[in-house]
């Protein structure tokens, strides 16, 4: 059985296992107050080019969603996200948990647009009982989203520009940025991103870590009094160091883009195979998620050898599945899934 | 200036006040624990016609609906409500910071199917990581809804039953529910009501008191400790008696389904003027909430002399607006309207 | 039976009851948007000598704390406040429930000084581990506290100098304070109190109105976007002209006062008939609450015609009680009192 | 500089590093349904000879504590523990965060007694007002507690009829549940624990693993739903299994009990070198953290080549510090500090 059905069915690419290893009986401070982490984090600012950047290493991407989520809001305000975001489906109403509604807008391929946000701004404030309703008050997107599918830089500055005008923090989920980032279709760099954006994930735990995201805060309002919101997240790991040594092995030399890169490349493969053969994909990816429809028959077949998420029933006979590679994906099982496609 | 706009512009029915002076300087326990609150549940249960209900009296409808739902969920439930429902979109976001998602269901005419309760309970369970996301675990509906419009016996019968086999708790909020219950397009009683839900409301502020909501109480589970979830919200009012003597002075003779008769007899009077005159209406409502859809130049001299609420454009010069009639509402301002309609 | 046990056993003065008659059918706009509310609002913002006050007014006092509470504080912060506060005994979790600790201090008599703030603040930033640990933002106190004590202009003053010094918002639970203003022990002028803290409340239901309490925001943290948050807690009264008209007629002559300061001479003359007669006082209260030390056997007797509240065992042969006066105490119940403990 | 100030300043047991090396590359579901955590939770079971409990794996222990007690209580609901215990002070409010009030009791030794607890429920039952405050419905104690401390068997025999007797869930906080096992001190199995109370965790972070805690669930309430609970908490680890393998290299052979032992060791060969040389200590702990009270010239010269952490000041020449032994301690650490305080 080859798993394409997730990003995280492995462990961690070997560098970061070896370094655990290498510093695995020295002796440092804890909660992240190491120097493990405080290289990690000068190695995220250089690559956003912005020294006014702070970082925070946290274990899971629930967590840091809702960290974040709740350091910008107050009480009365919420969160837009498009409906289909993970914050708004996949995290057990985390967000609701500390207190807030996110307010959703339907999206066929899981990107909000500027228009969203205005529209969802002046609806709250052309309303005479708006103080009746949650106020909107930070922007949620991911990048890549859900669907894996990109915001273009032209895109990600108007939304910033709609964000400016209406008041609105914005924050980008980024549990697979390195896919993103690298994809081919993709034409906005990290620092571009960085400057684009009040505070964004970089994940790890999808990218060939172990476990682990950085959070990059931008907004002063974020900033403050930060690590006292981790922690009552449960998000202030006592051997922080373990985020440091990650982070610093993936970025030291870019092996957190080498990686993203390859598998997207692998995704890619996959994608035109489909296509080539006739089997279209329900949203145009270009990153390492990829969405072919088949034939119901077909699948049943694939599905002896290989795993896939379910992801929708298109019609009767038809199934939308999705087909994730990762840093650890190799050429063979990507071979395979082909020859397999071929055969059936 | 007539208004229309909404059923709270004034104070409370003569008799309320009279009632609320007669027994001024009478000498009480507080927080509801008075003779006066004993005999007004005692006039709910004989109504309800079931002597096990469990019955409490709040200030809002808000806090009403915020503590009935807190009492029922555990941290990664959250209750159904139609898009349109008055907990998703009109109360700040109240039930939210009580730490609970409401999962919505679109909505044309503000209701709830059984099938629409009966998809989002196989949605949840039929998805392989439901751990994931809020599971359903009550139904919200309101009685009448946001829109005026009914849910008839067997619609409830058939959602109750629905209800009964997901394992969901059913909820039914009647801030208007006097007007709901004489409205001559309802075929339910107030005791087939209480024996087909969990839990619902019987509104005073818009039905004629100067405020005070009484939450009905039938399943165990969310009579354990209730008067405590209502200490936490805010809502034991320390002279718990003027809500006792209020719902005392409604309900002994039946004055606050007299009252609710009457609104909604003048409402229809309403609906029927404007309908004869070939203006639609927006909703199919028989209850004191009427939404016709009037071109925007008669509107803007409707409202030199009346107001109303602004509901939605419907286009470019259509608006619908809601008219409310209420308890207090005088045949001679129906008149004025009505004239008012074939003056221009 | 004469009831002493608290100071809400009976409606409200006249001149509310007679007000609410007089403005009953008048159609005002919902909540608190109407004439009664802005008149009420100018009423107090001539009080406190202060046209830049912002002034909300809520039904009861839970929701006031609680919402006062929940618009100064970000997630990991807390509010300071006596062991025996309202805040931390009995408000049933409510400031958690928002998700806020209430940080305790030890007091025999109800208060916090300004050094119990400043040790609290200094325990707190000079611990290396502070980002564990729940961060000082507000400081809550009553004037007068729940024993009946008053802070003099003098320790006001020095608690606000400690506040400021320490980054701290000072909120004053006013729930009773018009009986503390007036007392003779008192020596703090309402405009005073107005300039010495950051929000305050003017509690209405202990001092003759059916119910309400104005808040009085100072900060200009706490004023932006209050109404939301009163919305949120479900303090935004539909038929807000209620709470307008009733401030109204207790603060355009004065009556407020007037009632409150009757109602501590009621209680000095009951705490000197017990003193005189040998029987010593819990807590030095020169307010409406009055805590005499009586043998269980005394007690007993007194307890066959006047109610008291149980306040604590001092020893095996001792009892304290609270007796309250309020605004509508007479003259011949304290001298009935007075009366039974010369025969016993 | 040796570092006794905590037991987290390591990375991991040689084994665990091994293990994570060995399973790098298998594919396996996420969020822990794989087979090394379905081996873990077979050997949590047999090590507590009970094969009905449930086990849950989380990543840290201020997480496992909120989740726990969020599972445990409704709203309205309140955890008892010592004014000392780590959720009152050192987890920045996560409790509340969650809406629960913790119920802090004071102790000298860290530890709550049955008396402790039946005085909590006594008071709040026997109290008329006890809908206004919060009730007690769980008890948190953590064994060794904060200050090193253990309960004995019949210490927590009796504290669980206190529980059972007041209706009360009884939680045991196992941090540091290894050195607390494996004391000299100690009377208590890890089957009789987990005889003797609802819930209970075994740390793996301080304990040999690079992180993980074990949650053990007893009582059918907490079993219900849980995992929906831990992922609302951020707490359900997408590579979850890293989690199944650390315990599984830790439970199989007892390799977490003997780490534990001998680290105690170590620390009662600290403890007795200061005593014998006359520097009492603070708390009378057999466990691997020891408080010895230091002439502040001795502490400021020993502080130059070791670590410790700072607890308190005892007098004007005399602090308290905490010394930890961990899983990582070598004997020379502790001959080499034992060397210093002879030097000095």
């Amino acid at each position: 059985m080859i798993r394409f059905e997730c990003d995280y069915a492995e462990g961690a690419h070997e560098r970061i296992l070896r370094r655990l290893f290498e510093t695995n009986l020295e002796q440092t401070p804890g909660y992240s107050e190491d120097h493990y982490c405080a290289r990690a984090r000068d190695y995220v600012r250089d690559l956003c080019e912005d020294p006014g950047l702070d970082v925070h290493f946290l274990v899971g991407g629930t967590q840091t969603n809702a960290a974040v989520i709740a350091a910008a809001l107050r009480p009365h305000q919420g969160v837009i996200a498009a409906a289909s975001g993970h914050i708004a489906v996949h995290e057990t109403g985390a967000i609701e948990s500390y207190g807030h509604k996110v307010l959703t807008v339907p999206s066929g391929d899981g990107k909000l647009s500027a228009l969203d946000v205005r529209r969802v701004h002046e609806n709250h404030w052309g309303d005479v009982t708006h103080e009746h309703m949650v106020q909107p008050a930070m922007v949620y997107i991911s990048q890549p989203t859900e669907n894996g599918t990109l915001y273009t830089r032209e895109e990600l500055e108007t939304l910033r520009g709609a964000c400016l005008d209406c008041g609105l923090l914005l924050y980008v989920d980024g549990a697979r940025l390195g896919y993103g980032l690298m994809s081919e279709a993709c034409d906005l760099t990290l620092p571009e991103l960085a400057g684009l954006c009040d505070a964004f994930s970089i994940g790890g735990t999808k990218q060939g870590m172990l476990f682990g995201e950085a959070l990059v805060l931008a907004h002063p309002l974020l900033k403050r009094d930060f690590r006292y919101i981790v922690k009552q997240h449960g998000g202030l790991l006592a051997k922080g160091r373990l985020l440091g040594v990650q982070f610093c092995a993936m970025l030291e030399d870019g092996l957190y883009f080498d990686l993203a890169k390859e598998a997207d490349r692998l995704a890619m493969t996959i994608r035109r195979a489909f296509e080539e053969r006739g089997f279209p994909v329900l949203f145009d990816s270009h990153t390492n998620q990829q969405y072919p429809i088949l034939p119901d028959h077909l699948l049943a077949e694939l599905e002896e050898d290989f795993a896939f998420s379910f992801w929708e029933k298109v019609d009767g006979e038809h199934t939308a599945v999705r087909i994730c590679t990762s840093w650890a994906t190799e050429e063979r099982a990507v071979k395979a899934l082909i020859d397999a496609l071929d055969r059936e």
